[in-house]
């Protein structure tokens, strides 16, 4: 059982939405329960830590509706159709912060909510950054902000920061780092 | 601009679930421009790092649906109707490993998927533990792991641990621990 997958019996979509799938789905689990799901389905994203040549760390202030809330996050968005996740990670970098990316390092991966959504997020340390132009899409609403390196992991391991990718992110890049 | 909150226009409910409320909203952002989000809304959950006095920490290594693949975690559920997180975290911890904790230490929240669910996540430090028996739900499939902290940690950092929240978790509770 321990390696087993489950099988679908029907898949029921509720929305075929701009960004996520939604739908109800009647499966046997590898332990022979049948039961139904609700499923998520998102089209993944990158997640970008940029680090300058004297540990500062810049994060974007931004506005999450469905929290009603202002979050500190490490820049990220969504893959486009067909794109590469490190294609992704520069060009949500450039839009969000301004920053081009002379170098990217890959952190692994993560799944935000394996229990219901298939959402998977590419972690990349950028480095060897130089200042071009932000360039927002007209329902993000964020500032860009900056922090030592130092500082940013205390506000991850201290609870300030709340944003689940962001705290994963900042305390690989900080280990990558040797910090 | 900065500290502004969205105005809901109309809110469109697509799936009233057993976990997930699903809708599309019509809302104004505080920049006044007009737009559409898809809103994930969950019940919130307790995540518990156990620790023994041997600084060895109990994981669940659990099969996830929508992922189709199995995966390394702390332990954690949802919340029931008018539960408190802390009755949560020692009622999920016991269900899904047996562990009894003496003490529950907070390690603040996390928000998963701020961009469009609400989901929010209480994670705790488990100490004084005793061991009782498991009682898992029917759709729950998983099995009891012990590692040592540090090897725990060193699998978070690498990228070998996928799953966002148990990140979280599992490097608070070491920070916490002066780890």
């Amino acid at each position: 059982m321990s390696d087993g997958h489950a099988k679908a019996i029907k898949s029921n979509l509720i929305l075929d939405g701009k960004m996520l799938k939604v739908s109800v789905d009647d499966l046997i689990l590898p332990n022979n329960q049948a039961c139904q799901f609700e499923i998520v389905r998102h089209p993944g994203a990158a997640v970008i830590v940029p680090v300058d040549n004297q540990n500062r760390v810049t994060l974007v202030r931004q506005y999450r509706y469905v929290c009603d809330t202002w979050m500190l996050e490490v820049p990220a968005g969504k893959l486009d159709p067909g794109e590469e996740p490190e294609a992704c990670a520069k060009r949500e970098l450039l839009e969000e912060t301004g920053l081009v990316a002379g170098k990217l390092e890959p952190l692994g991966i993560i799944y935000p909510t394996p229990g219901f959504c298939d959402e998977k997020l590419w972690l990349y340390l950028a480095r060897e950054l130089t200042q071009a132009s932000q360039n927002l899409d007209a329902d993000e609403i964020l500032e860009v902000k900056t922090y030592t390196l130092e500082n940013a992991v205390e506000l991850a391991l201290n609870g300030d920061i709340q944003d689940a990718k962001t705290v994963c992110a900042l305390l690989r890049a900080a280990h990558c780092l040797k910090y």
